[in-house]
């Protein structure tokens, strides 16, 4: 699909032979470099609705330095934040409305920082064995410092499948108990050690809204940076149409009409509620999934 | 593509619900559960060619035990092994026969089971504070055991793209060092954190074998527990045929003729070598994607 997807489409190379090239990496880090600015893990966007980079003169000393890569000839790096607080959240409010700020590049560029300075910031010792860890490679490894176990971490990606699933015209959407009033979204679930892609939306719509489905097709892929997931989204179809909830995963799902899916669309791009739903937001992959269902009708 | 894929389609119903409910689970471990036997992480296999299983009084009594999931009414564990030492490998020539010798469930059962045992004895400790951590919900959780921290860890499932790429009628093949004399494969890397599967798909091309891509189409996809990858397989486009080979990756990459991706897959069918290359064996995605590409031609 040749759209625009939300997180995906930054401009900076990520330069990755950089990475293994302690010298050139260390010749990158000077006064000129630059410094992405965030404020914990949100963005600090510019009233142009940029992001906001400073030099990497404002970085702490002793901080953690990821290497996002090279814009033109300018390196481009995000400081660990030393604390975070308890478990990996949603998105913000703070950091939805930077969402909607952002143009496509900076967007990405943001996502993936963010996921790397997550995911440094929660693995500061190594799973293997304790010890404590340090960063390496630009910010793409981290190695545990004892001399007996010495292990290599890498960042982590996680992939979800997301799927809209279709019975005769009508489309099956569920809704989590902490989405807002009226919000539908299509399911999803983490793919697990094991099976497939395709296996993996089989699973989830059986489990969570008892629906058995087949001609699992691939649709299109969205970073979401929430801590670090891969979405991937898919279409499905179901044979029969009865619905059983897991009520520990969802408070509802049922059909939904080609017409309502399309009002609930227009709705949310005017960015109010919808007649029988209301529709994810323009930057999930839910919507662009409903939309290209709705295109191909 | 309704194909067979090594590491696949297991009968094993996974039994998601079961995991979350202490009683349920706890009810399932008795003497007629079934316990895989392993030995280390390869499957001990029986000279009909089956998994071999037994009881879970076969058990040591402090083993962590991993639950795969129902075969019918019958509960289905795995137990972590003690101790591995050093770095998760690619598979043993133990576990290529293996792979050889196992049906297709069986072959999925245990892939899944590996990928489990495997990040379960190399996450004893606390990523986030370096405590050590206990199993939970049935071997799909581990939880820090610090009062302060408690933070959850869950198995880690890593997404790979793995291309084939064409040019004019002939697709890009490339080897790495390790790899036995005349053998080429897909070009393939991790999806890093901040990217969509089109954007790897185009970076990794690029910067392995300096071909740039478009028309990222995805094909196929596959489990592999070499330690927990999720092979993701697609086609590409390159207009421009020129190759660099970056060689910290790769001792060679080259453009493929369709007649000699025939005759490869041919002569890998019946265990020889190829008269241009060697192509990888069938239980690779690599070898799908060869072939569904030979097949469109
Ligand atoms: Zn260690
Ligand atoms: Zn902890």
């Amino acid at each position: 699909m040749n759209v625009s997807i939300a997180f995906a489409g930054s401009r900076i190379d990520r330069a990755d032979h950089v990475r293994a090239d302690p010298e050139r990496l260390s010749g990158l880090i000077n006064p000129r470099a630059r410094l992405l600015r965030m404020n914990g893990l949100s963005p600090v966007v510019s009233t142009e609705g940029s992001l906001e980079w400073g030099t990497l003169a404002e970085a702490a000393d002793d901080a953690d330095l990821v290497f996002l890569g090279l814009d033109g000839e300018c390196a481009c790096f995000a400081q660990v934040p030393t604390s975070l607080g308890g478990d990996p959240g949603p998105a913000s409010r703070e950091m939805r409305s930077a969402m909607a700020m952002l143009g496509e590049s900076d967007l990405a560029t943001f996502g993936g920082a963010r996921s790397l300075c997550d995911w440094h910031a929660r693995h500061r010792f190594c799973a293997r064995c304790g010890s404590e860890t340090k960063i390496g490679k630009g910010g793409w490894q981290r190695t545990c410092v004892s001399e007996s176990c010495g292990a290599q971490h890498f960042p982590r990606v996680d992939p979800v499948t997301i799927m809209l699933v279709e019975h005769e015209g009508r489309v099956l959407l569920g809704r989590q108990p902490r989405f807002p009033k009226g919000f539908y979204s299509a399911l999803a679930g983490f793919v697990e050690p094991g099976e497939s892609l395709e296996e993996a939306v089989m699973r989830e719509t059986l489990e969570e809204a008892g629906v058995r489905v087949r001609d699992v097709e691939y649709v299109a892929s969205q970073p979401w940076p929430f801590p670090s997931s891969l979405m991937i989204g898919c279409f499905a179809h179901a044979d029969d149409p009865g619905i059983v909830v897991d009520e520990t995963e969802l408070e509802d799902a049922r059909w939904f009409e080609r017409a309502d899916v399309v009002e609930a669309l227009e709705a949310e791009e005017r960015g109010g509620p919808g007649r029988a739903f209301t529709a994810p937001p323009a930057y999930a992959i839910a919507h662009l999934l409903m939309k290209s269902w709705v295109g191909r009708g």
